[in-house]
């Protein structure tokens, strides 16, 4: 019997989805679970369903989402500092990885942009977030930046956010087993017994 | 030094609110916190943040509620039937609960309403549902009502709903303790440790 992956899909503007950045790994590692990095945008899969940013469009959502944000970190024993920018613009970050995880340095990539971001101040979608991340994916930032601004690593990226929206995601992050959506790092470790065929 | 309460606000629309109705009272007291029932309206809080209801305007964040409401209820061991009507109307019911809550049997309302909703398929904001629960909560339901929608208890629910706009509640279910807000069933144990003084 072949166990199930669990696909994490994530948007680089979400700020729930550092929390499960932070944790995933070394929990489908002991549960035994294969991991899938899901990088899409959030924002057409919005659109799509004809509505906006919830945190944004919502102001008192918002303001609980952030006070919520930081419980949970606390709680998780995750570092979390307030980033000066909501939402950041995730669109290269995205782009660049897409490319990653096709090359195999992806998931190092992801972690370092999101440290960077929740951590050191360091925006995600500006220059010196994307390149010092690159370099600490162990990547030359000029040629890869070319890479994954090209038109086939654009469509792969749009691809993956059409597959979004087909599995009616709306939210991140998002975890998919067997195409059953689990939304929200709150629900990381039901997700995860779901794969690991415990319930 | 006082031990804080657990507010408990909710509606009567609201379906993540039915496991909460279930679970809270037994908490509440093995925790030894004093509770609050505060019945409110969620639409006139969404109108005046400018929002609809997420479940109805999102197609894909309503369809995912079900399903995770679905999979929650089973893992809490709590029965469910989903009901042929979302959301209910239900301004009357809240108006009969604000008003039980002053005479001492709104609670067992309450938990009537939600009962016969979720469980018989008895619509919240029908009569059956409500001359029902208020026979079983020990009410004669002719005088009841009348008294429910009389100008001075309509006012009641109109304040305690103003008093949730202050609050910054967005949804429901929510739980107050000391003003702090925690948003959804999912969060219950969190706002009990709190008003525990644990955390």
């Amino acid at each position: 019997m072949t166990r199930p992956t669990l696909e994490f899909w994530y948007e680089f503007g979400s700020t729930y989805t550092y929390l499960s950045v932070m944790r995933i790994e070394a929990l489908a590692e002991a549960a035994g679970v294969p991991l899938a990095w899901k990088p899409f945008l959030l924002m057409p899969v919005l659109d799509h369903l004809g509505v906006g940013n919830p945190f944004t469009t919502n102001t008192a959502k918002g303001a609980y989402m952030w006070a919520d944000l930081m419980r949970r970190a606390e709680a998780l024993d995750i570092p979390i500092e307030r980033p000066s920018v909501y939402p950041p613009n995730s669109l290269v970050t995205a782009r660049v990885a897409r490319l990653g995880l096709d090359e195999g340095w992806g998931v190092a990539f992801t972690k370092e942009a999101f440290r960077r971001h929740w951590m050191n101040g360091v925006i995600i979608g500006t220059d010196e977030n994307t390149q010092s991340s690159l370099i600490a994916a162990g990547q030359d930032p000029e040629p890869t930046l070319a890479r994954a601004l090209a038109e086939a690593n654009k469509e792969a990226l749009r691809a993956q956010t059409a597959q979004a929206i087909e599995l009616g995601l709306f939210g991140a992050p998002s975890f998919v087993v067997d195409g059953e959506i689990f939304w929200g790092d709150d629900r990381l470790e039901e997700a995860l017994q779901r794969a690991a065929g415990r319930r």
